[in-house]
């Protein structure tokens, strides 16, 4: 294999990930005093047996710590119809605060905050992070799930979003 | 926090996990004699600066060792219409051997293989992995990337596939 490779097309590079598909969920966690939550499309199953899920979290984000302290986060699967949920949960901590503070949600099982308008969610227990550039993939063992009802998921694609590239 | 969770309901686990949103991707890699293939839905994006692509890839899997040894993967997009090419490259290796065989391709500019067929495709150098139960996180930068036409990106829920729970 060469390694005489051509500078990356940074306009191409961008398009091709944009190709990439994604729904939108919002991540929520606690340590039992902070909380924190935020949009997420970089996320997806990693194992089947043990049920992990991996999901890439903004190095600078006000959850990191909080996700590191407590070893749980939950993600809450958005509906069709959410993008409205999907921008506000959208906006840094830093500019508005406790987002959890407007919006109805309930704690699971475990004290974790779930949206009340969420399709389902699954509680996770961290098992490993890994660096990755400007964020770190956290991979967490599903420990508490419900569907809290039927619906299509949001997506990218519907929301015009374009957290990718 | 309580800790004394109840166990985990595996529908409801099933269920949960199963609204999750993905699209299906042919991943390749080469060390430039073995070469391996497999379709994919657990990956995403990463980063944005350096731009990095996350892949769960089974840990019992022909290709992982081959991604390892090259430290290189592609991923290609495939496009809406394409269950077909998504079921060939969902084989196991054991039974269907080179998957690559029959289906047209063309080495991208370091030499992966890279599905004609494909909307576009990234081409990734391995940065890290993490143990994820059946499979491992493996996350790689961007070296290159091409559009090769616009089209429909086939998403799990057109397939039908289940690859998720």
């Amino acid at each position: 294999m060469s390694e005489n490779l051509p500078e990356l097309d940074q306009a191409a590079k961008k398009t091709a990930l944009r190709m990439f598909t994604y729904a939108l969920y919002v991540v929520t966690t606690t340590d039992g005093e902070e909380r924190g939550a935020f949009t997420a499309n970089w996320l997806g199953q990693a194992s089947f047996d043990p049920p992990l899920v991996m999901v890439s979290v903004e190095a600078d984000s006000h959850s990191l710590p909080i996700i590191r302290a407590s070893g749980r986060f939950a993600v809450c699967v958005l509906e069709s119809g959410q993008r409205e949920l999907a921008g506000h949960f959208g906006k840094k901590h830093r500019h508005a605060g406790d987002k959890l503070a407007d919006i109805p949600h309930h704690p699971s099982a475990s004290g974790l905050p779930i949206i009340d308008d969420a399709l389902s969610y699954v509680v996770c227990q961290v098992t490993g992070e890994l660096p990755a550039g400007d964020s770190v993939v956290v991979v967490g063992e599903v420990i508490e799930a419900a569907a809290l009802r039927e619906g299509t998921p949001l997506t990218m694609a519907e929301a015009g979003f374009r957290h990718a590239g």
